[in-house]
C-alpha cells in the first residue's frame, strides 16, 4: 500500500466545496472518481482544508492510498488528463503511509480579496468580494489586532463546525492595499485589499466570519473596539455577516 | 447633438465579439440596448477595435452621439447600473463632435498571453491559451523581427476583412516571458508568455494570424527566417494558424 500526496490547485466557482455531497459536483467527489478510473480503487481523498462551495484553492494539499505501482509522472497525467480544467494536480508525490494532510498541517494560509471600487471588477469578478462604500483600512486594521494569538473564536464559528475545540492560534493576520492588481501581465487599476490570516487550524467559515465582521468596521458600522468584545462574548450572533465565498483562497499548507 | 467618449472593460468569454450580429450577443449590442434604455435614442456606437468573439478588452474606446443633458457621471453610474457584469464603463468623458475612436487612434497595443506549460492553467483558463509543446523564444524573437514596420500584412489577412489597404504600421512587437504570473496578490507559477504589438491599425485575425504563426516557429515547426517569405508572399495559406481568441486583449488604444 502507497500513500500519495497531491498538491491541488483549483478555481471553486463551479463546485459545491471539496466534501461530497448527497447532490452536486465537489472537488472531493471528481477527484475519488478520476483515481477510480485510473486504478480500479475506491479510496476516500482527505483534504488538509475542507473548502466550501466557491472556494478556490492555489495550493490544496490531499492524499490517497492505493495499490497501484504505477509510477508518480504516469499518476499526475493521467488524473491531469481526465479532471476538468479547473482542477490540476501542480505536484505529487509519495508520503508516509500515516500522512494526514489535514491533522499533519503546523498551520494553512487563507487570503481573502475585496475589490473596494465603485465599479465591479470585470476580470476578478468571481475570485473576489465587490465592496463598493470605502473601507477605512486603519480601523479594519486596529480591529484585527485582538484577534492574533491563541483565542476562542466561537464569535467567529459557523454552524455544523465539526471542530472539537473553538481555541485556534492565529500566527499572521495582515490587511494590505493595492491601487491596482496585477492580472497577467497587465495591471487593472482600482482598489484592491487582501486580507490574509494564518492560523494552526480553522473553525468551520472562521475566515470568512472574520473578513465579514472587519469589512463592518471598515464601513463604520461598528467600531474597532467592538471586535474585542465579540471575541469575548463567544457569541455568533454579534459578529458581522460571513462573507461571500468567491473572495476566499486556501494560498498554502505548511508543514 | 453631444459626443460621449467612453473607456469599456470586457470580459470577451461570453461574447460574439464587439459588432452586432444576425444572433448572439455582442459587447456593441448591448452597449447600445442600454444606451437606448437610458436616453430613449437608437443611437450607433463605433469601438476602436472591433474585437472578435472571445477577445478581451482592457481599455477598449468607444463614443456615441446623445442629445441628452445627462451629467457625465450620471450616464456612466446608470449605464455600470444596467451593464452586465462582464462589461465596464470604466471612464466617460465629452468628446468633439467628429471624434471617431478607430479613425482618429494614433495606434493600438493588443497583448496576447500564452501558458507554455505541462498543466492548463486553471485561474486563467479562459484568459490566455494553453500550449503544451515547449516555445523556443529566441527562434520566435528572431522570426518576428521582419514585422515590425510598415508592411503589407496580406499574408495574416484574415478573411471578410473590410481595411482598404493592407499596408499597417508596427512600432512594437514584444515577446516577454515570466516563471510566474501575478493573479491578485499571489503569483501562480508557471510559464507564461505575452507578445505585444502595437500598430497604428490592424487587418482582421492580424494578430491572431501572427502569433499562431510565431507559435509554429517556437514549436520547431517552422525555421525562424520563414516568416520573412510568408510576409512577402502575401499568401495567406502559408502562414501558419490563427491562435484562440480567448488569449487575444485590446490593451490600450493611443490618440
Amino acid at each position: 500500500m502507497r500513500r500519495i500526496r497531491i498538491t491541488l490547485q483549483y478555481d471553486g466557482s463551479a463546485f459545491k466545496g471539496w466534501q461530497v455531497q448527497p447532490t452536486g459536483i465537489t472537488v472531493q467527489g471528481v477527484l475519488e472518481d478520476r483515481v477510480f478510473r485510473l486504478t480500479g480503487e475506491r479510496t476516500a481523498v482527505i483534504a488538509a482544508g475542507r473548502t466550501d462551495a466557491g472556494v478556490h484553492a492555489i495550493e490544496q494539499v490531499v492524499a490517497f492510498n492505493t495499490i497501484s505501482l504505477l509510477s508518480l509522472g504516469v499518476i499526475k497525467r493521467a488524473l491531469n488528463a481526465t479532471l476538468p480544467p479547473d482542477v490540476r494536480v501542480v505536484d505529487i508525490a509519495e508520503a508516509d503511509i500515516n500522512f494526514h494532510p489535514r491533522r499533519d498541517a503546523r498551520s494553512k494560509r487563507y487570503s481573502y480579496i475585496i475589490a473596494n471600487s465603485v465599479d465591479i471588477p470585470v476580470f476578478i469578478r468571481s475570485h473576489s468580494w465587490w465592496v463598493r462604500l470605502p473601507l477605512d483600512l486603519d480601523a479594519m486594521r486596529n480591529a484585527s489586532s485582538c484577534l492574533a494569538g491563541s483565542r476562542d473564536f466561537s464569535a467567529f464559528r459557523g454552524s455544523g463546525c465539526g471542530s472539537n475545540t473553538p481555541v485556534k492560534s492565529i500566527s499572521l493576520l495582515e490587511i494590505v492595499r493595492s491601487d491596482g492588481i496585477a492580472f497577467l501581465f497587465a495591471t487593472l487599476r482600482g482598489n484592491f485589499i487582501r486580507i490574509s490570516i494564518e492560523a494552526d487550524a480553522f473553525l468551520r467559515h472562521m475566515v470568512r466570519n472574520i473578513v465579514g465582521t472587519l469589512v463592518e468596521v471598515g464601513m463604520k458600522r461598528m467600531p474597532p473596539e467592538k471586535v474585542k468584545d465579540i471575541l469575548e462574548s463567544k457569541d455568533r450572533r454579534l459578529a458581522g455577516p460571513t462573507a461571500p465565498p468567491q473572495g476566499l483562497f486556501l494560498e498554502k499548507v505548511m508543514y
